[in-house]
């Protein structure tokens, strides 16, 4: 099996496992019951996993990270938290980009009704946003700007440090969603000068249902939950000490170790789309293939649908994906399909001839051989698919 | 060690530890990745724990299960994602009783701010809500009524069966706290006539980070968070798989076996009551002996402070709660602290001679010799605190 669709989540590092497992079997107390050494120990392990992802964000203070189950949540923790506080300020105004992830375009998608404006900033061809873009596109009334450090489905970059220096010049709260960056390139809420940031274990070889949220001190979050104090409130609920001790030790691994593993992603990254783009004339990389995250490679082929591509791949055990890494394949009421993938149209892709993507992202255990094999096999499978195609003669 | 503070959670089942494991090794696939078998794999496992989960709650079809991380969450989605829908049919009025746990206290205090009236019913020093008063509460413009099926403090179960039926006689919707009850007692929606009915994996033997809401087809939900299509778009965000495997596992188990093992704890429950009800004339059981989850004893002593008892107790190696299990150590800004507790002052415990109370909850691990040597060292404990106290003269 070749894995490949890394965005998706990563497999957990067995040094994360081996830390968890104490956690799921004797070591089950409650944190909050720390009157005995079964409940306290749980409290400290969090604590120490804490204060591992504020040295890994290089977050000033341990107790700016709060815990959640994924992503999301801390995406929909953050900016639905900070809302009402800008509301009270009289500020009405919200941009993004374009391309952000479901839950960031979900979220403002719903906004809109409750009398929030939302600017989407444009990305054109390379995907990245232009500072000068959002420096115009600042107001009087603006609240928040929040714009993902990288896109998962396109891999791009933004220049998360130029961002952040207008929104601080502006008075403006930043939110990075560093879901799809954290682990693959250093996230620093500092030199982004961020207010606001969201990472998920399972992205950075951690186990699922562990995320965080770094909150500086000038932003004060109204809770979604309601309960007992955990999480300095904002965020009620038994923790999940398991992922989050998971999560801890992922922290620490990426202190240590990405600065080691991360170039050879990056390397192995440009001899994919080195050999694949040698391949073909009818295949289009998306995205800057500079400002990009070590190894993510996507692109689609003209006329051949990203779902059989997928497929095919799949059937060669190489597991890839399509689309935005979350939930392409699920076609929900409230998602475009794969063909009109909101990031695919932003970055220009024409619909006429594009009928899908291809996105490979690597892992820290991706090898050379891995993406010999994924290269090898690649032209049986695309010159099935394009001579199944009507649009080629040959 | 003696854990008998399992209200807090429970040690998880090896059997649950053994099938929660895979799930953070091998099988990493995101459940939303189902082009492949590893993304497939995941996505079937999720629904294979929903249709146990259903089972256990004997609910009519798997798909009224959605997962959440904790009971909080549970709690939270239900109330917060019901109420816009009664907000839109004009009601604008709340049921709970004096005595539900936190994360409904303080969701219904928050509400009071946004125009919603709250009635909170008496229960008396039973610590039982009657039917008859719910009756009379219950207005044109009642919304809901939120009562949980046990008490976690007291261990007092309720008669959800007949406040069901009068919730559906009236048209209310008939939220039920079974976080507490759900692996003592059986939770069954269906004779509760219940429309949300919350559980925790924690709770009955799982490993935390995976909790469930039941939601009757009458309830339309608006989610918490926005984002992908997980969970029918009521709760975006990947999914905890292992967790909610392990939920899975941890349901079939009790489905199967909480007919055997529970009447063993009701009995272990009762043999403590007893020995320890004939040490001390100055020892007060709270809430009813009878309408009691199995294995839970709960009571205060003249002038001895909880917290001084729960300390004593650990450095017998014997682990146990003082008040509300989920964070009634930490005194927190939105909280009572433990002499205070909303719970013992509803059930007209004396706040003059009572400094706090004491609550063993057993389990299904729980032996004879556990409860043997719980009564063995309370005599020491007790005449410590009480030789310490000026209102003893003995």
């Amino acid at each position: 099996m070749i894995y490949m669709d890394n965005m998706a989540g990563t497999k957990p590092d067995p040094r994360v496992v081996a830390a968890v497992t104490p956690w799921i079997t004797e070591k089950y107390g409650n944190p909050s019951a720390h009157f005995y050494p079964l409940g306290r120990e749980s409290y400290v392990a969090i604590e120490a996993a804490r204060a591992s992802v504020a040295t890994m964000l290089n977050a000033p203070k341990a107790e700016q990270i709060i815990f959640t189950a994924n992503g999301t949540e801390s995406n929909n923790v953050a900016i639905k938290g900070y809302l009402p506080t800008a509301t009270k300020l009289g500020k009405k105004h919200i941009i993004i980009s374009e391309i952000e992830h479901f839950s960031i375009q979900n979220i403002f998608a719903k906004l809109l009704k409750d009398g929030w404006e939302v600017t989407k900033l444009r990305v054109g061809d390379s995907g990245i946003v232009n500072p000068d873009d959002l420096k115009k596109a600042i107001r009087k009334d603006t609240a928040l700007v929040s714009i993902a450090q990288a896109n998962p489905e396109i891999g791009v970059i933004q220049d998360s440090v130029e961002i952040g220096k207008i929104c601080k010049e502006a008075g403006v709260i930043y939110h990075v969603d560093a879901v799809a960056s954290c682990g693959r390139i250093p996230v620093d809420v500092q030199a982004m000068n961020a207010d606001l940031v969201s990472v998920a274990a399972q992205n950075f070889y951690g186990v699922r249902g562990a995320a965080a949220l770094y909150v500086s001190p000038e932003v004060k979050l109204k809770p979604l939950f309601d309960g007992g104090y955990q999480e300095r409130g904002m965020r009620s609920g038994s923790e999940n000490v398991a992922a989050i001790v998971g999560m801890g030790v992922a922290a620490d691994l990426v202190t240590q170790e990405m600065a080691d593993y991360a170039p050879k992603m990056a390397e192995l990254g440009r001899h994919f789309a080195d050999g694949i783009g040698n391949m073909f004339d009818f295949l289009h990389f998306t995205g800057s293939m500079t400002k990009r995250l070590p190894g993510h490679v996507s692109f689609w082929i003209e006329f051949v649908e990203g779902e059989s591509l997928l497929m095919w791949y799949a059937l060669n055990n190489i597991y890839a994906a399509s689309g935005s890494a979350c939930s392409s394949n699920i076609l929900a009421h409230d998602e475009e399909d794969l063909v009109a993938s909101h990031v695919l149209t932003a970055v220009g892709v024409p619909t006429d001839i594009c009928a899908g993507s291809m996105m490979f992202s690597m892992s820290k255990y991706t090898t050379k051989e891995d993406v010999d094999k994924v290269l090898e096999v690649t032209p049986g499978i695309v010159n099935k698919l394009t001579a199944m195609s009507p649009h080629y003669n040959r």
